[in-house]
């Protein structure tokens, strides 16, 4: 049994609700996942959902963190971006507390982070706390921290500060064109993961014809090729992680970009980077749950 | 009165459906459109519905030459591409007359083209016919035709013929982005055309960075700097049209391109082709029926 004050570790996405009930020393000693994302609940009811999730959690040793997008306009109460380049320090100093109806002093949000390049915004909620996680396990101090998704973020580490980044829709525009798009008709984004297509596609996107031409070959060559369409879904995955990586890598030239994300997804990720001649290593889901474990060290909590 | 031989000339697309009746010399004595797109046509229905639309102009001295998607597999006879490099001459021998149920002899479906570049095929129907027609119109032999919309085409002419060709899925990301995406949320793709908004959006696309990254800004300019949604409805066509030129002005370095399309749509083509500093010249519907005109004549039918 370990005694000493506890960190509930929460991660509040769109989509999911996840925590980690963990020791000062930052062993993990539960965890529980919700399909209670922001987007389930209504205004007014995220201390409810809150309560009812981590209240047998709450006891008087603990603290809780959460991280996502609960700190976003349509979470539970909205903490300002914290501008880049940013560490813990800032991050801990813009913690929101007492988000409304949390028990008084016990609950805090992490804000996401803001980056202005070429003079367009860019932002993230949650990312961050993993990219500091990722520092942590990894002892880094500096390098390229990519988080494939839905809108995958590549971000540039400098003496253990968030620097810059940027987003890519990668995930989003790979559901779009391969269900909603005309070449929904030739690609099927649900079979089994087709390698030697999901190569051709990624080779194809580093010559560097863009997207709007290279996508319209996941139609062509089934129609006039035969190409099954199992093959179509790993080929058209390919050009967009292709067209990311060719995109992202034209800032880092150098280093090896650790990917933080769910194991098949980073798999591809650094089969693509191989591709470019490029090694990398992988981080999965300990990130967040390491980073708001650092953050809880960092302000003092545990 | 106009006598001798009269050219049907029919535009059948996949969701409208235009015809001319033309004079021996190219005139147009006159017009009909029709919401019957092939997507609106069983198989089987076709020629019922040629009848039911054109038979008042299909007398003993008319023949019927179709172009578009009339020929596709989904159409009312597939007519199978023409290979590039390919001019009058080839599609004229590839015609395919005699669809089932048409008046036998009399109504021809001409063929659309395929090319192949760097081992993927693209394809075209339709636009083949347009690009023939501003060759007749400019006196060209020679240049970059421009075919705007929801798969735009660049195609590449020398000696009168199309050398090549590449799509373009513009018009359809516009769609999907602006409509489906997360983007939609600050998104006004119904909105009036903002010059300057769309001025800034290509701008921001001929930099590079890629529409994976670019495309974000259009929903971060809203959220973080108050940009209305009807601003970045243009400034979303901005950076798609932008990216677009981008890569198909990689291949074509010098020439004035003729862009042919609705005169919405090619002037904001013009605009963003400026901002490029190239000039360009543009046609408009007449495109379509000057080809079919031309190739009536080159097969001896006027």
């Amino acid at each position: 049994m370990i005694m000493g004050n506890t960190l509930v570790a929460v991660d509040w996405g769109t989509s999911s609700l996840r925590g980690a009930r963990l020791a000062a020393d930052g062993q993990v000693l539960e965890e529980q996942s919700f399909g209670r994302g922001i987007l389930s609940v209504s205004p007014g009811e995220f201390a409810a959902v809150f309560e009812a999730c981590f209240a047998p959690w709450m006891d008087e040793r603990s603290t809780c963190l959460i991280s996502g997008m609960a700190g976003s306009r349509q979470g539970w109460a909205e903490a300002a971006y914290c501008r880049c380049p940013a560490g813990f320090g800032e991050l801990a100093e813009h913690l929101l507390w007492n988000p409304p109806g949390a028990p008084a002093g016990r609950v805090a949000i992490v804000p996401g982070m803001s980056c202005t390049q070429d003079d367009v915004p860019d932002v993230m909620r949650g990312e961050e706390i993993q990219i500091f996680g990722a520092l942590r396990l990894t002892g880094l101090q500096d390098g390229i921290f990519v988080l494939p998704g839905t809108h995958s973020k590549w971000a540039r580490v400098r003496h253990g500060r968030i620097a810059a980044f940027r987003t890519f829709m990668t995930g989003e525009f790979y559901a779009l064109l391969g269900r909603q798009s005309l070449l929904s008709r030739t690609v099927d984004t649900d079979a089994p993961f087709d390698g030697a297509a999901f190569d051709e596609g990624v080779m194809r996107a580093f010559e560097g014809r863009g997207l709007l031409h290279t996508a319209f070959g996941a139609r062509t060559l089934g129609l006039l090729e035969g190409r099954a369409p199992a093959a179509l879904g790993s080929y058209l995955s390919g050009l967009l992680i292709g067209e990311e990586l060719r995109q992202a890598l034209a800032d880092t030239d150098t280093g090896e970009p650790v990917l933080i994300g769910a194991p098949q997804l980073t798999a591809h990720y650094a089969r693509a980077l191989s591709l470019r001649g490029r090694t990398s290593r992988s981080l999965h889901d300990q990130a967040t749950w390491a980073g708001l474990h650092a953050l809880a060290q960092q302000t003092k909590l545990l």
